[in-house]
Order: C-alpha cells, then structure tokens, then sequence
C-alpha cells in the first residue's frame, strides 16, 4: 500500500505553498499519496486547525501521516514536532495544534531536530516546506520516530473545550466549531444512535462527564445564557425532519451535539460563532 | 491502469469532510485514484451539480468512477444510487443529481442496500463518508453493480431544460450555468464548427429541436423577453474577436452557446442569472 | 518514479474544468501523478501566474511537467507553446507566463503544432483541455520535445520587474507580489542568512545589481515615493521578532525583501497592491 500524506494547513489556495509542499514530498517519497484536507483554516486559528485533526485521524488508515501546518509563531523558539499514535502520524508545530489528539491517544513525540531529515537551507518563515514536509516524507519511507530527534514529553496542549456535568441530568458545553454550512458543532459528544428514540453518550474527553443513555425526544437543549436563550425540544435524527427554515439539535456525523437549520444556516440564525453556552437537559433515562 | 474516482460536492473548501471521504477510500480501495472534479457547487443547487457532470462524462476514461454529494434531502428516505452507463460509473443520490447521465447514456442503476459495502456504522447526515465514498471504493474493487443492492428503474429526473422550435428558424433556449468568469452557458447545445463560418446543430437533449447546419455569421441571438432584450449578430469563435468588454456569442467548450465578454463578465454586464430565454434566429441554411 | 505534472490556472475552483483536464491526462498517461500549484491566480493576470511558477519549479524534482493556462487570448493568433529545462517542462500560452522561467533557465521551445498530440476535435475556447493536458500527457509518456512542432525562438517576454542600483549603496526594486497574508513581495531578491547579522543578496534577475553581503540590523528600506514614504530599520528574521500588528522587514520563503505584518496584513496596513517602489539603503559592508 503506498503510504498517505494528508495536508492541512492555513494557506489558502491562492497561492503555490501547498503545491511546493507536495512537490518537497515527491522529490524525497515519490511513492507517497498526498490528499489534502483543508488549507482554508482560518488564518492562525489552531484551535480550529486542531479540531479539524480529530475526525480524519478517525477515518484513515492507521498507517496514514498527517501533516499539518497553522503556524503563526513560525521562526520563533515553537519546536517542530513528530508525534506517533495507534491512528498515524502527526507532523507539525508544537503550538497546540495536536491537543485534540493528545486528548484522545497514547502519543510519543520528538523533536525534528536530524538535519538529515530537513532540507538543506531552511527558511526562517516556510518550515513547512522547509522541515515538515521532508519529515513526513521520510516517515513515509519508514525511517522511525525516534531517528527525527529528541523525546518531547511536554507538548502544548491547549485547554479542552468546556464539557461538565452542570447540574442534575443537566450537561454543560459549548459552540466549538461552524462549518460551511453553518451548522453549529458543540463539544458535547459523542452522541452513538441507538435502537429507537435512545442515545448513548459516550464523554470524548475527560472533562468530568459520566456516560450514559438519554431519551432522544425528550431531551432538551438550550442554547445562550442569561435572557437570551433559544430551546429546542428533542433531538432530531437529521435537519431535513424539520421544515425548510427550522432549526433542530441532532447529531452531527462526527458525533457531536449539532445545531442546524435544514436548508438554512444555524450560524446566520442565531448569530453564535464559538465559544457560547450550550445545555442539554436530560428529562429521564430511557427504559 | 489504476482506477479513477471524481468527487463533485458541495462541501466547499472550508472543512475536513472531502479529504475524509477520500481517507475512507484510501482504506478501502488503496490503488483507487482520486480527482476532484469541484466542490463548490451552490449548496444544495441539485441542478448546477447535475450539469457539472456532463462534461467531465464525456472527457475521463471510460470506467471512471464518479462519486457526486450534493444532497440536501441527506438521512431522509431518499434512496442512495449508484449507476452504470458505458461513460462509467455513477455513485450519489437519488435527488436529480444523474438527471443529464439518465438523459444521454443507456443506464443500469441500483439502491445501495447492501451493509457490506457501507462502513459499520451510518450517521443521519454524512453518508458521502458512510455510504457513497464504501460503495464507489468497491465498485474500484471491481465488485459489480448488482451486488450493491436492487435495481432502480424509476430514479429521480428533474425537469430537462427549455430547448424547442419556437417558431420557423428559431430556437429557443435558457441561461442554464454562469461560470467563474461570468460566461453564461445556454441550454441551446450542440453546436458544432464545421469549414468556415458553417455550424452543425446536434440536438443535445430530446425536447423536439432538429439537427440542422447554420451559418455563424448570419445567426441572430436575443437574450431577454418583452421590453428589455439585446441581440447579437453573429456567432464568434472566440471572445478574444470582440474588443475588451464587448459581449459576443460563442461556443462554449462544451459546444453551447455561450454568452461571453472579452476580459469581463456577461453575467455581471447583463444581470442574468440563471432561467432566462435565449433565442437562435437562424437566417438562411448554409449551402 | 511516476511522471509528475503540476497543474496552475486562473480557472477557479467553482467549475470542473480543471478536473477535466485531469481527466484527459489520466485517459492518456495513466501513470502520471497530477499535482496542483492553484488554480486562484487573478483571471488573466499573466504576470503573478509567471512568478507563481518560479518557486514550484526550483522545489518539485527535475523532470516534473508544469503545465500553465493562464490565457485571455485563447483562441487567437497566440502559439501553445512546450518548454524543455534543466528544471523540468512547462507548458502554456506563449503569452509571457514563462517569462521568469526563460530569465532563470537554458531553455527549448517548440509550438504544439502536432496533431497527434491534441485531442481529435479542438474548441477555440478550452485548449487546457484540448491542447495543453494532452500535450503534457505526452510528454509524460516521454514523447520527445521535438516531436510536439516547429521550434520557437522568440517566445514573448514580459517586462522584468525594476531591480536597480539607485544610488551608491541603494538597491531599488519594487512590489511584485502579495499573498493571502497580506504579505508583500518585492522584486529585491534573492537574500540569504549567512551567520550572525550577514544576509547575502545573489541578483535573481540581471537588471543590473552587483552580489553583495550587507550587515541585515543596519539596512533601512523605503517604501514608497514623494512625500508618503515609510522606513524600517533592520530586516528582521521572522515577523515574530516585532510585535503582533507591527510591521517588519524580513527575507520571504522564497528569498524576496518582504514586508509582513506578525499577525496581520501588510497589504491593509501600507495599502500597497503591486508596482510601488521600495528601496534597500545599505549602511556598510559587514566586516
């Protein structure tokens, strides 16, 4: 199988930086298979970037590198990093932008430090170019973690998203992410569909909520805090159960507590854009 | 050869969702090659999709897969399809979306019940990760079409687009497609540079035009209806026989006609969008 | 090793016609690996999409094909041109998009006049697809140069960008570049750390500049003219050396005098787009 390189970054697709990228990996791996991700994260936004990491680790092949480059600090003392986990490979800067994976896998990490494994001139602004993308293609012709550098034991992590038990049956989270859509992404996750009405919550990371079943349709989300808060009544299985215009609380595809307006934008709606409260209200366990 | 899967959405650029798809095809089909056809169809414009496909039909090899998600109705009862026409294969839903495939090629298709070629677990709302990306990888297989599940003789068609004998010598059409440059493709297709200024017409839809020869020269073509319309004498080869910021009617490369502005934009310079008529005075036929 | 073909348009992302042409390479040279540089250059802006082609062609291996459609005058009088390097192929309009490369490479040119390398039926509004993609299939194939047409010897050049001696110690140039950060690239180039405070600077275009060191904390650069000019003391290594929202003097990734904003736009900042003069002023010679 030829080994798979995905590419993430902040760059845009104005100009030639990911192409060069890839064109540093064929020279060096010309049997590795580059597929892009994104390269539209919101510039510097490693938050965003890191979030963006989680479900494609999910979704490909365990042997798979992720390179992945949001980088405002570039050329200052941020390490550069390789990690390996039971899912992959992860390349990139030491800023934060592995914390969801750090959050959710065992991880070794080292510093790219072999200039071996670097191009031979490297720039003060394009590591990735210049540092991860002749990392990741060397990860892609074996050579192992540990020839790049030295052992990182204390990788930034960047704090976890809000995700509490807030009262009795009542849990507590907040917007994380939009998509092009505008569909609204909590952190409360991961919601596993079940036989019927049921759903099994299953915590994605460790912030103190305990897992459990809850009653679908007779859930209660909230969304907002102090006078102005929206409720919706149930979760829906998709957004076309509810009429053109109408927002519903479902699940997303990645697993996660969604806001959505079918053929609509829940974003536009309700003018919320990350980091607002969100509460799901459990009315009783299922039988 | 190593097989060929397009991906068209309307996913847009912003998010992870296309690169997972292909992740879940990497893992499946891991010689399959994937190439993007555009994922920046209006959201949920089933008929700007179904058009876009056309071309790309008729210009790749002929056992390429064509994997397209643009599917508002998603987790509703709307069956997921794949087809097969001797253009290759067709993998999506059955909204429309093959509407232009259904009216050019013979076709065989089916409902993608079978578990086996899904992934374990189907969310409500991404099946071009759960369903479409499993199915096309095992059509790459080389599985056939039979296996994916029942035949499908009555899929989802949307109306075909204006194209008729309005009256003697004159055809009438409809604006259909604006692309990046603001060239506004018409319904009226195909059209054909035979010697000199003679055109072929080869109906390409069946709604009652004949197949005829034209010459260029001496067409007339009117846009707008009532009180505001502007005609063009003439058919040109290329927008670059206009001056800059003239508007000319050609042939597009897809062989329809084709409103163009040298370096500018016809949309923008006539204010149409998309559903207005167009009409083909054809003045005398070509000896 | 796979053959490589880049691909760079003005052609978007919102249409599939870059995907097509994928499609005829892939029906033509099966084996080829097609690698975007960006399909987002300003429609009909031959100049960026020539200096959008000088990066990629110094990074991907030696023998890659780029193939370049950045064409107002498609359809007209204008030659398709093939171009043989030390640095790899480039195909195109001859219409200047090569004209860096031509400044920077022993080069080869022939008119792709052969019709067994074009598609059977040529449109006069596509020859990405009809001329261009075949042509770079072949080439892939290993057709040689010679066999694509009749050799040109006067391919069109545009203009090099101003690159002066201004004045004892003082280098003009000017913007030439900016980049979706809102850095702005000027036409000063190539400059190269050396150890400590030395930056080399190695003329990448002959318009006159002698090679020199310079001491990087003494140099002053000017930008603009008249009585609106600004001064910066010092290039600086990264935009990080200065404060988030402030501006700095640095060396691009690609070895350009850049102007770069840490954490913002330059491009806001100076409200500069392309053409204005900067100037180097150079203290001393570095010991």
């Amino acid at each position: 199988m030829r080994p798979i390189i995905t590419l993430l970054t902040d760059f845009g697709d104005r100009d030639p930086y990911v192409g060069i990228m890839k064109g540093v990996i064929a020279g060096l791996a010309p049997e590795a298979q580059c597929v892009d991700l994104t390269h539209n994260i919101r510039r510097g936004d490693i938050q965003a970037g890191a979030y963006a990491l989680l479900q494609p680790a999910q979704y490909f092949p365990s042997g798979a590198i992720h390179l992945a480059v949001v980088d405002p600090g570039v050329g200052s003392r941020r390490r550069p990093l390789a990690v390996e986990t039971e899912r992959g490979y992860f390349v990139g800067p030491d800023n934060g932008l592995f914390s969801f994976i750090f959050a959710h896998y065992e991880f070794q990490a080292v510093e790219l430090t072999n200039p071996n494994y670097r191009l031979p001139r490297v720039s003060h602004t394009f590591h990735g170019r210049d540092i991860f993308s002749p990392a990741a293609a060397h990860l892609a012709l074996g050579v192992p973690l540990q020839a790049f550098g030295p052992p990182v034991t204390d990788p930034v992590r960047l704090p976890l998203p809000r995700f509490v038990e807030a009262a009795a049956d009542e849990i507590e989270g907040q917007i994380i992410h939009s998509d092009r859509f505008g569909n609204l992404g909590t952190s409360i996750a991961w919601l596993v569909w079940e036989a019927g009405d049921v759903l099994r919550l299953e915590p994605w990371i460790a912030t103190g909520v305990l897992p459990r079943r809850l009653s679908a349709s007779s859930a209660v989300v909230t969304l907002g805090a102090g006078a102005s808060t929206t409720s919706l009544a149930g979760i829906r299985r998709t957004f076309s159960d509810v009429a053109a215009g109408e927002l519903a609380a479902i699940v997303s595809s990645e697993g996660h507590l969604q806001l959505a307006v079918n053929r609509g934008s829940a974003e536009d709606l309700l003018n919320l854009h990350g980091g607002e409260p969100v509460r799901l209200r459990i009315a009783a366990e299922p039988h």
